[in-house]
């Protein structure tokens, strides 16, 4: 017995592996299409079982197809969301730019399988439910392939992307109100300068991950347009009356989310600037990011030659012998995926700004790379969270040595010695490696005790939030 | 007598050119820093002006500064914000990261400004306005310089992008409206496809800037906060209270903008993310804009062996012989400014993800950029408008012509001679390079008449929004 | 019986798969940096197989290992190398910015694998072979890693990337020759211009991948630097003498590739220059194929309302009813393809810039995007060349037509009647729509013979190369 | 009198200023491309006066232009060369992406010019000079222009960059001489490892300079391919036999740079990969210098809660009242820099890949960032080398105390004590704040001079190359 089926179109019959769903389409690219090895997303095929669905149920409800080939359509795709099937989705990114062949695939692989759940052989001439007129009904691989882009683009977003960040921000401000008393050096142009609390420290960062979360979910409204009943070119042609608005219903339902008919399908085909849109926000996340973990990296340094005023989670061995080597792990994969995902914007943009007349064909690279980043970012904040962030502690005493040799507490006695005493001071202590005390002691200016009561780096630190 | 005169700093004494106001420091920075020639953008020191005016007046109404110092300091700002003054600022954009250097330059001008203006003399040892006591009260060059930033920033994108976009969104919804009827072969993979209308296909490009419009809109809350009052690195040391929502308000009242104080200072000095989140979405226009300008060269192209579907206004002379050869020389400018601004768009993300502890010090290359890219697609959207997109006139009969003699018109024979016959008629009239109408006639399978009451394009194209 | 067995480092116990060679070191890591999914690439997995092997007989020779270990790790190594225990290497690549868990990770498989085949068992509590005392002997993480990122983007490039272009470059460079006297209209500024051959067109191709072929060329020499013998720091501490010059010699052998220690070990651990470099004439690369994949597209736009001077093959079905379009889906394939190289490059040189001191962590990012980048440079080509560039074909009459529509031709008619007549000529044809030819004749200012005599494209392609 | 003249050129008439030598065409690009602000760069400009220069002697040796003209057009070229005339060519960056009006900007003005220079008048109705007829003569813009980008670009980056680029490499490899002796510690991952010496570690970036010129040297050939002898699509419709040989040579010749005809001229029209490849060398070099200049701003922190092991020159008041705190402002400037030159390769990138057909119309935007990042980056090594990297000195120290505390050097003991003993001596004095010494002696593991003994640093670093 052959391992091979054959399965026609009209180009003519293909072998086919007798044990796959997958019709001469799907063969097809498959052969023509061996460039990498990155396979479609699993999202952007969870997003066609989501689509598939919604299209046979308000196709039945226009009149237009059985409940009973809708029922089963559903069906099918209830076992592809249920992550059954997973095998049946050989197709690479790296095919037609519309995507047409991850809709077929999907169409062959639905619509086969129905047939089989239906008592049918997949050696069957004749199939009982038929991947074009069935599955794709009312559909173009134009609407459908940028449909099922917003969908996986908008789920992983609001369901991975932005809770992990929640997440991460949420640790981060627990540490900012639990250290805010922490007085410390603050340092400018990499230099020592007046004093904040780490907990003011810490504070930006929770502002800067508020802020790119806003940015990032401004974004979700275009992403929430669909471009389904756009059908070929965004006309419209061979879809029932009110399908737009209903399929859109039914897809928001179906997954969830507050998704919505795209007012112009001419964009929706053409372009994806939604995509776009998403992606910035999620590089001025990883911009964000790079920043904050390089930070936490560089106060974690030492133990004994660097800035040394934060411990972070030992998580592997460091050095065998060394103790207090503790690598700096999950940030070197948080600024990693930092690059990557800023990376991924430019091949984004470059994606968005070559679509011709009414389609652009680089949809699968689009939603392929924000996918990625998408996913990377969430994962690498709940890692960074779960395996730093949340063990992040002051080293009170680094924190303390470094504050009290600091030359810039010098500007608290201005008001008591006046600007020339407090910079003699200060250049003395300098010039001889000295404390400010000691320097303003061995000039005669103030006694220890008035150091003591002037020099309050707490004072100098603005008002805390609690 | 000398062109110099003398002025000194702790560094001690520099020579400044005798009729210039700036000082010391002034002078230094542009010895230090002879890279490029990109001057400090005007927008930045125009910013500065309006924060020097209100800071001016806030600690006035705070009573740290005497009201006729404020009142000669602001003197000094309207006439820099009145054009004078312009060759005072020196300072390329290559200098240091915090942009002090700039600050000081506008504080040492309008301090010796001042002065003169009260009578006094340039080569007076004091005097009578001190740019660091008085001109730089109640600041630090880490919170000014990021307040201009987005004083700057805000303005271009609200006076400048967002009305030029606006202005060439209106042309072309104007053309979207006015050839809504005008039914022409669509394109996908630039492939002939189903029809649509010129309008519908214009009506894409309006709802591309219509989105990319909201984008850059949403980004300028964040713009609008103000990180005065933050001082050297976020705790607002030496300010007075309730300085930094005053002269929040007082900007706000001067600049005309909707501006306010930043609610996390530390955020405000050490990261520019409202910068790229802004960048972001002139970026996203400029991903829109050179599809929109690449589709509307490639209709233009011909004059007999190109697209040539619709006519673009003719500028300059062409070819000296050819008639016809009307270059898409706007189309070239407008695709150069998008590469320019998605360049700036990596740029100000290298900047934005490099900061440092309490201080990001990328921030003139950060703004510099901003404001190029800000001015480039307002510029290049107002040129695009007046020089191109309001002479845009279909070419009928190209139109006409291609759409009749469309193969994809077939589809809508299905309903009445079925498919099979449909796509007999479609390869005759391929394989003999006739039209369909020709081929179906030949063919015997429907007459001149049924073609014409069958074949309608303009049925073929959904419903039409007006 | 239990699924799971116990190692140990020095941080306690750990579960390890039983039937797994990886360790602890193994283990952690896939625990701590459960981020995306990418693995690490298994051309670095091989190219450490290399090293390993190198190393060990590097150190026999040294007298530092006995030869009997030198011989069962490098058997170890020879399985991996033949693609076996292609499941023992599950981290990925979002780790430690050194890439040391990955070389933990070969070093605990080569051990433990190396114990059984020497009669071992797994649950040995001691091993014959030590993966730090004995297969990871003179090394470190720090020069290991970027030793193997050398290998592995050495190999791909010249034993992939550019045999691939070159096979397309030689297709295309078959095709102009082929085409070298076919005469048509020529395009600037996408306006019809004065002819040049179909093979001339081609040769333009040809030159850009000639010229991006030798860039990349050059970029082999930085990447022949291996970093091997830096050890931790670039010093070289606790190697045997001669130890790097050696092993490099090993690593040239084993691999077949002119690989060489690096002469500054120092930039070598701490800079990634060369993968930069590389990465940059990938980029290069793909800013070519992007022109002559949009170039050919465009040429094959139609069949009736495009450009439509040449065909391409047909490879899936394209419309089910309308003969003729053909989708020119590998063109699709490979620009997508050039937008993932050029976002690539970008995370490439933020990984590159972002170094301290003396080491580079974002070792696995950038080596991962330079694969990905050479890997699809490569499969792309090779698939555009067999799918699509080996079936390129002039469509003869649209190229002909076009040809003899075009007014630009009227050039050749200056030297005979003058300048402001040829002009005349074409004027009127432009206004009338008619031919040059039409309008000659009707103006009576030459006759159909004259016009045939004087009007030869064929004498407007300047001397062509054979 | 008018402050105007009226010049006309195939569209009718125009308004010129009186005094400006520029013609119609020039004035109507000035009108219609009111965008931005940037001038078609000096260093293009200059270009096209050696190229005029070039061409009107070859058209004289070939027979085509009578040698008084050629001699008066030379003569104004020259003048062009020794910087008069500049504010002749008011054009900006944002216009026809062919170059178009700047090659006509050129040939206006040197005809106008000419046409005085031999005693006539702007006003007469015909010059002796004909900017088309005699300026361009065996030329087109097409061809003109990227020959123009060559000239500017290998000049810049021969004449300036990689000088410049050097002379900061000879500075710090001097550095790196005199201080290969000074053992420090090292670190990797940012935390404290095993020493080096500073003079090793300076050595690091002068093989990455050295890389980066090697890299940005190879680029140059390709550059060095000149467009010229085209004419309008790469045929060299209209050229004379053997000019383009010959005008290459005089380009060679009036330059001084080993420039030569490009062996295809079809691709030197359409694409522009030479400058892609050449700011892609920028970009490496970009990449570097910011790791150089991250790494000696780090290393300069402090005074005193910084890495502080290096001092570096104080160019300007730091902070008034805090000595010691000296801005590492020239690193800021650098990175600043290379930040632009990153994202202005990504904007060359983006041009590079939209060219269509016979023709890249990104022209002007590719050569314009290219000038600018070759000039900043030129400017950039120059002031940093003179006010940084000239004036670095150790501050032996910190250096001294940050190696004695280092636990790292431990790992000298193992050979001595065992690797168990090692670690505990580690151990004891990470928990206790202490010396490995004062560990090591409580410990009763090693008599004090044992340690002196023992742990030398200097024996750690390898050996020393001189």
């Amino acid at each position: 017995m052959s391992n091979f089926r054959i399965e026609k179109d009209t180009m003519g019959p293909v072998n086919v592996p007798a044990d796959k769903y997958w019709g001469a389409q799907t063969q097809r690219s498959k052969e023509n299409f061996t460039i990498g090895g990155q396979l479609m997303p699993k999202e952007v095929i969870q997003a066609f079982a989501i689509l598939k669905k919604s299209a046979a149920y308000a196709n039945t409800e226009l009149g237009v197809l059985p409940r009973e080939k809708a029922d089963i359509i559903a069906r099918v795709c209830d076992e592809i969301l249920a992550g059954e099937l997973g095998d049946e989705f050989p197709l690479v990114v790296w095919q037609t730019g519309s995507g047409t062949q991850s809709n077929m695939n999907v169409n062959e692989v639905v619509a086969n399988r129905a047939h089989v759940l239906l008592g049918g052989n997949l050696l069957d001439e004749k199939k009982q439910i038929h991947p074009n007129d069935d599955v794709n009904k009312s559909q173009s691989s134009n609407d459908t392939f940028p449909t099922a882009m917003h969908i996986a683009g908008y789920k992983i977003v609001a369901e991975h992307t932005l809770p992990m960040v929640q997440k991460l921000r949420d640790t981060l401000h627990q540490k900012s109100q639990e250290y805010m008393n922490v007085v410390k050096i603050g340092r400018t142009h990499l230099m020592d300068a007046t004093p904040l609390t780490l907990g003011q420290e810490l504070s930006g960062y929770v502002s800067q991950l508020d802020h790119g979360m806003r940015a990032l979910r401004n974004t979700l409204d275009h992403l929430s347009e669909l471009a389904l009943g756009g059908s070929a070119v965004g006309t419209g042609l061979n879809t029932p009356k009110g399908y737009a608005e209903l399929v859109a219903q039914k897809i928001a339902e179906f997954s969830g989310l507050p998704l919505r008919t795209a007012e112009n399908k001419f964009e929706a085909l053409a372009s994806h600037d939604a995509i776009v849109e998403t992606s910035g926000a999620l590089k001025q996340l990883a911009v964000s990011l790079m920043k904050i973990a390089n930070d936490i990296r560089l106060l974690a340094s030492g133990p004994r030659s660097g800035i040394g005023e934060i411990i972070i989670p030992e998580n592997e061995p460091g050095s065998s012998i060394m103790p207090g080597k503790v690598n700096p792990t999950q940030a070197e994969a948080m600024t990693m995926v930092c690059a990557q995902v800023i990376g991924n914007d430019v091949a984004i943009s470059v994606g968005g700004m070559n679509g011709h007349f009414e389609l652009n064909v680089f949809k699968p690279v689009m939603i392929y790379n924000l996918l990625v980043s998408a996913r990377l970012l969430g994962d690498a904040c709940d890692s960074f969270d779960k395996h730093c962030a949340v063990g992040i502690e002051p080293n009170y005493e680094v924190i303390k040595r470094q504050l009290e040799n600091s030359l810039m507490l010098v500007t608290a006695l201005n008001p008591h010695i006046g600007y020339e005493n407090a910079a003699k001071i200060a250049k003395k202590a300098h010039k001889e490696g000295t404390t400010l005390r000691q320097a303003a002691i061995d000039l005669g200016l103030l006694t220890d005790e008035q150091f003591t009561q002037w020099v309050r780096p707490e004072d100098m630190i603005g008002s805390l939030k609690d």
